[in-house]
């Protein structure tokens, strides 16, 4: 019968964010526009000096597609517009193939029972002709600036380079602390995109079947990213709840979405989320690669997950997490964890090695997989089977076992010019989450870090987007390139919108956090922004200046609902007498007229200011 | 006419938590009876080898105070019994006054429009005799273990000592970093505690006018505690409403609570709150006295505020925060700031220096002051009244000015045996927190650092209880003592109930990720029972062991509600196939049986579990 509920255009969230709009900057080298959003202030006025001062908009990086421009029109039963296409074909290195070469793709496709749940539009696949390579780090490596790569150094830049020239006061920022990262190298430029890809330092995912995507960069030397799992399971959610899951996780600032879904009809559900997705979508196959031996694990073979690779990657996942490192000697090496394993693919593959007494397939064909990876600019997520599930069980044997074995694959994945990162824990207590990063930096030639919080405590199921959001924050600084969200529903359930939300928002603080305090160029200039703001009081600015400009607003508006409020030079923390912002204003003012030096400003200042406050008879606050 | 709204046994929360019962463990030294939350947990049970095993009891730290105890009576117009009321006689060196001594709380007591609204079973207030000196650390100075201490000691180790030897397996835990602090010399003795508040590195807030506390003990060297702000301003609240937000507050995890109101009937509100309290509680002084000359800073005077002090002091006020360290010199260095000055205590200062050119009278009359709180042992909160209200403002040269005056300071309280503390920032990148603890550590001999957040960026509001959170845990590591937290509504508005609650819960999270960090001793044992709880799928004892058990049983429930899923050995998330939990199950199951180290396990172990599972037909999820 018909069980799926199917997206519409009314199901798919679409209002533009407030006081802003966007923007898109042409590129040089190639025929590209790329989107930004660009959040209107308005002046400054001093009530006193009766002076008025234009404050220059913020562009802000955007990672909500087209849906926020009320000027595409989106028709989500036909996906989003192509962006790729093109770039794709001029290379002419690719093939489109006549059908889809997957048993499994092709089974699905015949069974007419799923016409009524089938994405109607579906493109024929494309793949590398024989022979050929179509990985970006392939390119890069060839000293090819793609017009991937040049979208991705005016993206990362936010305008920042020009804006600088008109105002440097606003990019006033603290140098920051990187750990030898490369972040204070200035703006980025196309050939610095190229040339951290080439090195094997970033990742852009970007499957040659995803052409709806808005291209992406994941490396330590860029702005720290964040991803957001979606999927259904077993106990259901429909096709329409993950599509709008998506849209939604993107809205508030996913940089890339995992479908994580282990239910029935992931092959279907899957092609709804891509070709409406703006962003990298990844999967973990051997989620799928299970459903289709009933749950039974042992049950697996090289051919059934090999199969699903191509599956997948026809269909246009940008990034697989393969589990390759859950190596058969390495499992009992879990025995007295007080969690054990807690990944799923870690423990499906855990099982088949006891079940088999094998090394597992993953690794033993995983050249294979490489030229699978190659074939469609699939990037590798390399999994952390292993990674702790408890406080008790963080940085043990297996964990770092299993690291060191990433490491040497990592350099088998850069030998074939496929795409590579690491996915990391977990569950680590704070004084313990740095030698992670540097075990990885060292063990896997500075491949971009991609790391599920860490959590920093057990005890808050509830709030494990907050104990996760202090481990992303720091591990981001040391030199994480990408934190994988957790939601509040992480150990209970399965997130709804809400829970999403919540997550990317954590996420995108932890993430900003990391990028202030490696001092990444501009990045304190939205915070410097939003104090001047605060400091004018400039409330309908601060709000759009938020990162969550829905929510700024409702808690300002839940004790002071006036539209007058929005102009008060106070706010209900501290009601009028107590505003200790006025007096600052003074202070400066009378600096900033005398054009006095601090020093000098002391004993002359008091002075005179102590008589102007006689003349006004105290009155300070209107 | 009569608009306040008074507090009634019905408006109290006095909800016992699930699972938990209070338990009271004598003292040795002193007749003192301490109480603390003992959780039951359920035993665990082999399906396969039919085995069950107890789990012990988990006892944590309680700060609830008779509340959550349904064997005691409360009848909140009463007021909390005076535990601490016998302790104080019995030291002699107090006598009751006939009348309280200031003016301001005389007029208040003789204005009849006030009957209504006031608490009416206020005490005559106790002082030090002429000539004595009742604070703890002259006590502790003098080599007395007071009953406050040894209340602390037992409080504090939360009979570790007593459960390690029944079983210390699961009180294995992370060494931890702890920057020189002195936690790891296993649990706390009375001599400990006494000697931390002799030395000045722990503060014992215990105002004689307040015997309803329950000791506690802010130091670097014991567990980090938090503080929770509440308080009404001019836009309205209730007492009713204050006194209920102090028991939520406490109940969530609140170690102290600071009343900042600044609305009308701050004298009754206080009394109202202090009488409830079973925590110590702090306020600004001088936001009271300022509603004494109608917010007219500049027309405070020493005399009117001195009044303010010893007022407050006889209702029982636990900690004062003062500003003494803004001082006229230093105000000018705010001048070029993107957010001047954000303290109201401190721009209150600033304004008052301003108007009449002069010194702060807080500084001029600062051993005055110390004569004052040592006569009722109210202890020194020195604020920062020159914090950093933006990223962009941090570590400058006016909050490091008067960080160095603090320091100057905090030896004159000690010189006079008044109980210090330091307040610290404000808003500060993830890089330049630790700067500013070692450098609190080096300024003020050690004295406990009482900070706010650090918020770690400035653009999420709505969010920065989670901002703020992540600087939190980490100054938390690095040595701050105390964490004062920010509920969502900074900087937007006045927190309600759910605020209160998040921000609690946030707090507690980030001290807890502290002491884990720090290697605190036993911190790790709660993390232990949940994550074995996890790992054994006992649902409820999940829950129970949680920060906020409510919310973990609810987000649970919103996916499986039925009650047969609570002994499910699986969840939403996965389903039975996925589940990652059971394998490692069998696995570790197989190590034990065969009494093998892990090594020897690799070999026979798999050639064993590969047979044993096609025995079973491969049917490992039932």
């Amino acid at each position: 019968m018909k069980t799926e509920k199917l997206p519409s255009p009314e199901t798919i969230s679409r209002t533009p964010f407030p006081g802003s709009k966007k923007v898109y900057v042409k590129g040089q080298l190639h025929d590209i526009n790329v989107p930004m959003r660009e959040i209107s202030l308005s002046p400054t006025t001093d009530r006193f000096k009766n002076i008025t001062e234009e404050n220059p908009p913020v562009t802000v990086y955007d990672t909500s597609g087209p849906y926020t421009d009320p000027t595409v029109s989106i028709n989500v039963l036909k996906g989003l517009p192509k962006l790729r296409e093109p770039w794709i074909e001029q290379r002419n290195d690719t093939q489109t193939l006549a059908s889809i070469s997957s048993d499994y793709g092709r089974s699905r496709l015949a069974n007419s029972e799923l016409n009524y749940l089938r994405f109607e539009y579906a493109k024929k696949p494309r793949k590398a002709k024989p022979g050929y390579n179509v990985s970006q780090m392939h390119y890069a490596k060839q000293g090819i600036i793609t017009p991937e790569m040049e979208f991705i150094a005016i993206r990362e830049n936010q305008q920042l380079e020009e804006r600088y020239q008109k105002d440097n006061t606003l990019w006033q920022q603290h140098k920051g602390h990187n750990f030898g990262a490369h972040t204070h190298g200035g703006f980025i430029s196309p050939t610095f995109v190229r040339d951290e890809i080439a090195r094997g330092r970033a990742v852009l995912p970007s499957n040659i079947n995803h052409p709806e995507i808005e291209p992406m960069i994941i490396g330590r030397n860029f702005l720290v990213k964040i991803n957001a799992n979606i999927g259904n399971s077993a106990v259901t959610s429909s096709i329409e709840e993950e599509v709008e899951k998506m849209v939604w996780a993107i809205r508030w600032g996913a940089d890339t979405v995992m479908d994580l879904s282990t239910g029935k009809n992931i092959h279907e559900t899957r092609e709804w989320i891509i070709r409406n997705a703006p962003v990298p979508i990844g999967t973990v196959p051997i989620y799928q690669a299970l459903e289709k031996v009933n749950g039974k694990a042992e049950e697996l073979t090289w051919e059934l997950f090999k199969d699903t690779l191509i599956e997948q990657a026809e269909q246009g996942v940008d990034y697989f997490t393969i589990h390759a490192g859950v190596r058969l000697p390495y499992v009992p090496l879990t025995a007295k964890r007080t969690t054990g394993i807690v990944s799923r693919g870690g423990s499906i593959m855990a099982k088949w090695c006891l079940a088999h007494h094998q090394e597992s397939f993953l690794y033993t064909h995983f050249e294979e997989i490489c030229e699978i990876m190659k074939a469609y600019d699939v990037s590798f997520s390399l999994g952390d089977g292993l990674r702790p599930g408890s406080i008790a069980d963080a940085n043990d044997a297996a964990q770092f076992a299993e690291l060191e074995t990433l490491g040497e694959l990592t350099k088998i994945a850069w030998k074939h010019d496929v795409q590579t990162m690491i996915e990391g824990p977990g569950h680590i207590p704070m004084h313990m989450i740095k030698e992670n990063m540097d075990k990885q930096l060292k063990e896997c030639g500075e491949a971009p870090f991609y790391t599920l919080g860490p959590l920093t405590t057990d005890i808050a199921p509830g709030y494990d987007h907050i104990t996760s959001g202090i481990g992303a924050a720091m591990i981001g600084w040391f030199g994480t390139a990408m934190l994988c969200y957790v939601t509040p529903k992480e150990h209970l359930g399965l997130p709804n919108k809400k829970d999403v939300k919540d997550g990317v928002i954590t996420y995108r603080i932890a993430a900003h956090a990391a990028d202030l305090a490696k001092g990444h160029p501009g990045a304190q200039h939205r915070d410097n922004a939003m104090s001047k703001a605060r400091f004018e009081f400039r409330w309908e600015d601060q709000f759009n200046l938020a990162l969550d400009p829905d929510t700024a607003r409702e808690f300002h508006d839940e004790t002071l609902p006036a539209e007058g409020a929005k102009t008060a030079h106070f706010c209900s923390m501290c009601g009028p007498n107590f505003c200790s912002m006025k007096i600052s204003q003074d202070v400066r003012d009378f600096a900033e007229e005398q054009g006095l030096e601090t020093k000098e400003a002391v004993n002359k200042g008091m002075r005179e200011k102590a008589a102007e406050f006689q003349k006004n008879n105290f009155e300070i606050y209107s």
